[in-house]
């Protein structure tokens, strides 16, 4: 079969090559898949500059969905012809503070798949069965293929910050993730701000259909403004910030009010300066979010299937897997949001 | 009366002048001052940068305790004779959401006194009869004089924190916030290591004394090392930074374990560069507090009088007011921990 | 001016009296009653049967919008004209640490209007500055009238409670208190199933118009099986307790999950027989809300000006007061939902 | 090898059988037992009035230590001669949403050693790898035996419930698990009331020695003046109902004070009377602790080896396993407060 490979460490090495088919161990479940999403790591792994452990040559690609096409013998929980899709994390230790209490994405000994273990850039892929979620009837392929970004923020926002009914909320870069956490926010009952920059005047735009209250290009309006207005100048009840830019991060602790939330979703690849003892001074309660859960897979295929938050809207483009350059290159020019690969034979 | 001025803002202007008795109005309450302490912000003051806001010229002085002199019409909680100390907003707006619920501490027109209103190096303070706590029979003037930061401790570390019994807990700082930070860490049942540096060496000696499990000289021994003995290499599980250096902070994000706490409770004063992702990466649930409210005064109150945090060993200096620049010299050269200030006739 | 008033304590002895108009105190505001709205708590005084504080001869009512007719020499937060609605606790103690801690409704020496104070079935109501809540421009006075009872839900739903987007959400009772429980868990992204009997018919039918996903007439379907299939088996995550009949309380404890939340909004007026070690069995987290408190009333209005929650389609009849006869029977025979009385000159 | 056999459903049907011994699989670890606990359930299960999955003929016992004397092919985490306790939770589902979260107690499938799996009142226990614990050295086996038992009360005590320094908590029963509980309250910094009969006079004596501030006696004094005393009338913070007797939930409902905290650990056997909507009145969060889960496990031994909980003074008496029968006598006639037994060849 083919599939798109990081062959070795470094900038670019990433090539169609002709694999073959895997086999299922005993406990595992070998998935034909039916659309893969182009994540921002993935061109991170493309320019060589990851730091979760890779370990190359690898088939790359862990946003996915597809049917069962086999199964080991000792799986129970699905059977050949599901419509699946799947955790990313295809090792952890199992017996970590972290695994013994259904938190896969902190064990330190986690490996990925697309990373570590031939991911979904191809045609089969074969994952633990504990990883595998059937597909409630009323998701698609292209809309499941969105569940791994989606999971990660129901972990961000519901699972580990929470969002009250009326809560103003700010949300900062509206790329695919910011505009997942924004559905959630609005799922929650919150009043959403999304904030960008003019380069993300076509997001915005789409933030704006999929329900923002306010959206605010930066570099036109004061977004600081906007919110003192909406909170009777208390600040954000909470920020979620999506975009990894040190300046997101600062004004993040700016707007948001005393005893406010906020939460880091985007990473920045490095320290950064920042207004740190903002977080003493307003009492804010900060956290962060990596990765997603099992608990968090459940309830993003919930969400889902109860029409709460689309992921399909931010599908941008689905292109074969051949065209894998012009996908890779669009998103890294921000023309599009979620840009699908579909496995070719 | 006596009173210890700050005269006008920049360096210095700091003087004992002859001021007149204050008089007490219909909700207030005038108490004769026994016992001050000289805390790290009169230092700032004195120096000139202060962020708080301050209004010379004002007798400065905002950690004491004493006796009720006189009280206004309206006053019914306390009377003449009792035995008292008090919190340090002196004006809040009392209307926002803040004060409504009990956190005069974050109020946006909180004015303290010993910076707007007049303090407590002199004999008498006027404080508004909200403000003002009675002391349980068996705390002295001088153990009192301490609650202040002791409540700022109780309101980071017990209300805002919270240790779990076993916590391994990480305190950075050993100054008066760190060593009375580290006592309610065990006071909750925590096991405390206490890092400090070389200039410390005393202060360590004491948090060993005042319960510490481990005290590190952080420049002559590896505290990660330690931790990690401690934790089957997890990490800490609470990290109260109290020493507002910039590598206390990052030292502090690097050590707590994922999913561990994280709280700043010493301060800056400026931007500071930070792997602020960590947050992300681990998980980490990080707040910050400021200052104290009326439910911390009252559980600091508490455990002083049920003897589970001792404030009076810290008191490394008892001197009459006249002497208060030798109190500043101490107290900024680190030569003792707690220095009070006795008003004179 | 006319007043509706409980002359003594007993069955009955309820009238419509001629009444001085009120004199609001410097700290006080007067409002001009546009509509109050019939409480079960009505009912009670008027049986005898309550056992909140009353101060017989009192005029009664405690859920009201209006205008500010005057104010006292201290008001600041309103002017005359302003529209405004009330909280209910007219006098508190101010010092214990629930009034310190915004937690009024839980003070000792509560005393409420309408009970012990003069309330809101007359003319002029006067009530502590503290209490009041200027209207937003989009709320009506009819609507308004309806917040006391909102802020109570408000307080016992989302403060206290809390629901995740995606939860399934078990409301028994179907009157005014679980129609706007049923909408605030809605507008938390919850997926509602309502509970009544036989003679809640309408008020079901009135529950799906306003949202509820399932509505259960438990005479003829078992609710228990509904829930199990929207949950994998697992039970309700969140049950909310409105009705105050004990076969709702242990269906309730039966139907969460484990782990889930249970609160009782709903009051029984006597000790009930229950499966109570189910709470340790399930590790349910149970509590119960009372009255409410000024944060509620402020996310209550907030709610309401956002369209998150409808009042008016709860208001079933608009009478004159001096047809409170007609209001209360309906109220009592469940043949309207919330009845409002508008004063008469 | 002899075990100590339920053989059938029904009161008695107990006795010492021979029994072959067992082999483990190639996950299981195979344990020979030194000390095991006789528990209440033991009791229970005797007398056949047990609501746990229960499948005779099956040896009894599930509370033990002893040394690893055979491990399967897979297991890694443990090898033979290590010292060990075991959790009790022999099958579980291992697919459902508490299992995938660490929360194996709450598996609708779960099946326990001494219930439905040979128990350890015998010479070789063989459990799960996954559900062994190895043993500080500085814990001895005696020590150890009790771990179970501390297990149920730090998830009930510390991870369900929390304790705050300073709280003033109620303890009702004092039993073996209520003075663990009581331990566990004081490890965190509680100042704890005890309360028994007078059929409970020596083990209120022991209460004390383990370090209860207060111990009463509640058909000689009255426990609510007490706590009030002691909380200036608020009432406990904290109430943890160990006892299982329908007045102690209703005392306990009664003696918490508002918004404070009640956790039911024990069980009564039926539905009870209670006033219920005091949980509604007083907004107390309530809630209640079955069986344990691998953090309390861990968290239970760490206590112990760092001295802030100690099981041996629970110890009343050390019997042969051929003495079963006084010792279970003595449980049941409350004549010691933990009775171990020791296995014989």
């Amino acid at each position: 079969m083919k599939g798109l490979m990081k062959l070795k460490k470094g900038e670019g090495n990433v090539e169609i090559q002709e694999v073959n088919e895997p086999k299922p161990g005993p406990d595992e479940v070998m998935i034909e898949v039916k659309a893969t999403g182009i994540c921002g790591s993935d061109i991170h792994i493309y320019h060589g500059d990851i730091k979760i452990p890779l370990k190359p040559p690898v088939i790359m690609g862990h946003e996915f969905s597809g049917v069962v096409a086999e199964v080991g013998d000792k799986v129970k929980n699905v059977k050949i012809g599901d419509r699946v899709t799947s955790e990313t994390a295809a090792s952890v230790c199992g017996v970590c503070r972290y695994c013994r209490t259904g938190n896969h994405n902190l064990c330190a000994n986690r490996l990925g798949i697309g990373y570590w273990i031939n991911g979904a850039f191809t045609k089969y892929c074969v994952v633990p069965k504990e990883r595998v979620h059937k597909l409630p009837p009323n998701i698609d392929f292209v809309s499941a293929a969105v569940c791994e970004p989606l999971s990660c923020c129901v972990h961000g926002v519901i699972e580990l910050t929470g969002v009250t009914a009326g809560d103003v909320v700010v949300v900062t870069g509206p790329g695919a993730i910011g505009l997942l956490t924004l559905q959630l926010a609005k799922a929650e009952g919150g009043q959403v701000v999304m904030c960008g920059t003019s380069r993300d005047e076509e997001r915005l735009k789409l933030a704006q259909e999929l329900g923002a209250d306010f959206v605010v290009n930066v570099q036109k309006e004061d977004p600081v403004e906007i919110v003192n207005d909406l909170t009777q100048g208390y600040g954000a009840d909470v920020v979620l910030e999506c975009s990894g830019a040190p300046g997101a991060a600062n004004f993040g602790l700016e707007v948001v009010r005393k005893k406010g939330k906020y939460t880091q979703i985007g990473l920045f690849g490095r320290p950064i300066e920042i207004d740190f003892e903002k977080i003493a001074y307003k009492e804010i309660k900060v956290t962060g979010s990596f990765s997603q859960r099992w608990t968090a897979w459940e309830l993003a295929l919930k969400l889902l299937s109860q029409g709460k938050v689309k992921t399909k809207s931010l599908v941008s483009d689905v292109l074969p897997l051949t065209q894998w350059r012009e996908g890779f290159k669009k998103h890294e020019e921000k023309s599009g949001v979620k840009i699908l690969l579909i496995p070719v034979d």
